[in-house]
């Protein structure tokens, strides 16, 4: 661990899975224990663990017990078994990709190795985890080398040590900008409904050394038009072949009063989030959560008593409002179907998504 | 009251005010009675009482206390302590131009009769609640009669009953709309950090037999973008002599929704909310309140410790962005120095504000 990065949500200890509680963040800090699959897949919808590169390792490690449970159950024929138990942990939440990527490349493990199939499935969870913070450091400097004139940086959600392996996606080009002194003040979105940007990202951030201001999401657009802000810097839930974005609704807001401003849009996620085989947005089941999110606050409800709400938890923003896609392989500068295709072969794409979406 | 139009917030009875505490609503309907100036000021400053025809309202009964109160300690010699109540009053909230408009009104009363003050100040500030319940109900019909197809809207922050003397102005428009079968749904946005949309907005509705949808304010633009809204309607604190429009913060990132997605923007506001002295937007006293109204829901904490906020209370949306004003006097489409000019003579813009802004 390096400067500005302590926080790790995801830990396999000993023969278990240990998850930070976000849920209970800032105001308690529960780690829970998992040890099934059906557990792990519980936690994912419950948002024990969120963001989507943490989701893809939570479930890389549920499909180690998944093979374990399946091997235990019917050590003959225990692949139908597996094999539905990824599906369960799959379905848990519907719009992020890495979960789906995760599972498959979990999936692929079993066919080419004669192992243990527990011991090959925690060998390959623990590369995703590796290969995922290394690719937010990775992206972290890629990200601050676009910032070349020091300012203001504005950012939604949680992208941090907590939505990720550890340092986070848009949260990692922060931290490295911050400690390259290339940022002046960060702000962060409080991200309602849920609060990811109060209660996760300024934790994170506070344990971490960096100052945080945060604000109303609707405040973004009058704090653009002062001139506070240079990027935008946000995460992705999924990039589809067009460099179409999904991410934490409130995201295409932001992207629309920053191209209007003349403020940078940076969309910073691993290739893991990369979906060659969807052609744009438009084609991203985009997940609709329990209206009491909105009409309450932390379960408590502030809404009038009989109103309805609508809760979409993300939005697409369209490809040309990004004017830079961070992955650990490069920097895409206004991504269209022509420089993604070009990144992203479409062998690879074939092969992340053998399930289809 | 006609149908879809069954609350008063503020009401004088017998010899004293009477405030419903919008600090409680939903959860609990609260009138507080006030007997003097100070007291109708601290109201006005902690938003018992708020929305900027209301605060007008509340300031022009808190004159009579004021005329009262001075003529009591000092019969000979009372319109210096009077006017320094009135500039107590007029210091409660610096953004709403209403407030300031209907001090400055009672003020020329004052000069303009021989009767005991406090029984003129009376007669006036009746007038000005009358008045605004008349304006707000040809907005209405104003406002409704652009709707010329049938389809869904969206609010922010409250413009209604609550905010005003009655009925209220964009959400005047909504009533009136609603009862013209204009409008096929409401939404409304929760309005953070003070949560008028879905506190009050939708409580006022729900009360008329108005169904509403309350979303997260940074889901309105994917809300646009699906075409479930052909207008935005929204009220103002303050309208420029260029048509900027300062009104609760957010509004100016559902005008640059609007115009990206071709839906209609439009802002009701009474005459009282116009002030003529100021060229533009930028001469606006933007209030910034308590960072604790972000880190915190209804007082109860819910940011990170140590995280610090930005709250800036109103933004400013420019005139260009502005499809149609409504006033009581009529619509101007698009704004600008010159329709402005033309609606709202100079000398109306003198007498409503002699104490300077």
């Amino acid at each position: 661990m390096t400067r500005f990065d302590t926080i790790r949500p995801v830990v396999w200890q000993d023969d278990h899975l240990q998850l930070l509680d976000q849920r209970l963040l800032p105001g308690e800090t529960r780690w829970l224990a998992f040890h099934d699959s059906a557990a792990v897949a519980g936690a994912i919808r419950d948002m024990v663990v969120r963001g989507a590169p943490a989701i893809g390792i939570a479930a890389a490690y549920g499909a180690v017990f998944a093979a374990r449970e399946a091997v235990a159950a019917a050590p003959a024929d225990w692949l139908p078994r597996f094999e539905q138990a990824l599906a369960v942990l799959g379905d848990a939440r519907p719009t992020a990709v890495n979960l789906r990527w995760a599972l498959a490349r979990q999936r692929r493990q079993v066919d080419a190795s004669t192992d243990d199939p527990a011991t090959v499935l925690l060998r390959e969870a623990r590369a995703i985890l590796d290969e995922d913070l290394a690719a937010n450091h990775r992206m972290g400097e890629l990200g601050a080398g676009l910032m070349t004139e020091p300012g203001g940086v504005l950012t939604h959600c949680n992208t941090g040590s907590l939505a990720t392996a550890g340092y986070g996606t848009a949260l990692g080009v922060i931290r490295s900008a911050w400690a390259q002194q290339r940022i002046t003040r960060v702000y962060a979105d409080e991200t309602r409904p849920w609060l990811q940007g109060a209660r996760l990202t300024a934790w994170e951030l506070l344990q971490d050394g960096i100052p945080v201001t945060l604000l109303a999401d609707a405040a973004a657009p009058a704090l653009m038009r002062s001139g506070a802000v240079r990027w935008v810097v946000v995460g992705a839930d999924r990039v589809t072949a067009n460099g179409d974005v999904a991410n934490k609704i409130g995201t295409y807001a932001l992207a629309l009063a920053a191209r209007h401003h003349g403020v940078g849009f940076m969309v910073v996620a691993p290739t893991s989030t990369v979906d060659m085989a969807l052609p744009n947005g438009d084609a991203i089941a985009i997940e609709t959560r329990d209206p009491a999110e909105v009409l309450g606050v932390h379960g408590t409800p502030v809404a009038a008593a009989g109103a309805d709400a609508w809760n979409p938890v993300f939005d697409v923003t369209p490809a040309p409002l990004v004017d830079a896609l961070v992955t650990e392989a490069g920097v895409i500068h206004r991504p269209d179907t022509e420089s993604m295709r070009a990144a992203f072969p479409v062998e690879r794409a074939a092969q992340a998504m053998p399930g289809g979406a």
